[in-house]
């Protein structure tokens, strides 16, 4: 908060609280205009202080700010290695504003997140890419990350889901 | 506990307690068995319990008993979607013995886990498969699954865990 003891050109990583939710929202649409999908961020206000803060928290937020202007943002949560026995961290969407790219940023929140996978006693620290996207591809290999290329995400959701879920209460009747 | 409310055919799913960990670390060793992964079966009945019942809970086992004869678990957590700004449930591991398979306990766990995730308002229920597994594929298909085939998920582990994690001390201060 104060300029002349952090100035803008030094980059700082913090968790967000309840009051940064405003400003996660509109990073989240930002990050789907850009991926030109904003139809499909329908997330509220609400939904996200409930993701964060509420009684069943699932997952964290770390915003990278520029004194006190946001640069971008990381969404993570745990996830848990049954062989190894330890939690992982998993990063579900890492951003970074359009004008401030190519300025390493994105390293330094992925550096930022392995350091709290190694601090937290994880085993892995894991995201997903999109197969066409070369570039991100040869940037997380270059920090030695590797593609689990085996495996393949299946999703249910929607009316799929519900009706998977409902046959459920048949099954333990 | 009852025989006689609860006959040996009647699959029971049930939430673990922290008296289940002995019997869910065998059920992890028996799937390792299986994979022909025993020797990457390195999880300790603290490391579940810690995962399991710990101050930062990052997973969650449910078991499918016949009486008290446990027949399977399955492992999971949640995550979340930022475009849905919901939770979504993830399975990390289903496992069925060998000598119960066949018999829908698989997919009773499967739609008990799609139960779970509409009560708790998730917007989506995934797990991961091997590519080469098709008998798996097609099923997961049949019960409305969608194979995200267009990521790749990358993992960084072990050394290369702690180089990306060390640097980002560098990188903040």
């Amino acid at each position: 908060m104060n300029a002349t003891s952090t100035p803008a050109s030094t980059l700082r990583i913090v968790a967000a609280v309840p009051a940064d939710i405003p400003t996660i929202r509109s990073l989240i649409r930002e990050l789907a205009a850009f991926e030109r999908l904003l139809d499909q961020a329908q997330a509220t206000e609400e939904q996200l202080h409930e993701g964060l803060f509420g009684s069943r928290p699932s997952c964290e937020v770390v915003i990278a700010k520029l004194g006190d202007e946001p640069v971008g943002f990381a969404l993570f949560f745990h996830n848990f290695s049954t062989f190894v026995g330890k939690p992982g961290l998993y990063l579900e969407d890492l951003y970074v504003r359009q004008q401030y790219r190519g300025q390493g940023y994105g390293e330094a929140l992925l550096r930022h997140l392995a350091g709290l996978a190694v601090e937290r006693g994880c085993g892995r620290f894991e995201w997903s890419v999109l197969d066409w996207n070369q570039r991100a591809i040869d940037f997380y290999k270059s920090l030695g990350a590797q593609p689990m290329s085996e495996w393949t995400i299946f999703r249910v959701t929607g009316d799929a889901l519900t009706n998977l879920g409902t046959k459920a209460t048949d099954a333990n009747s």
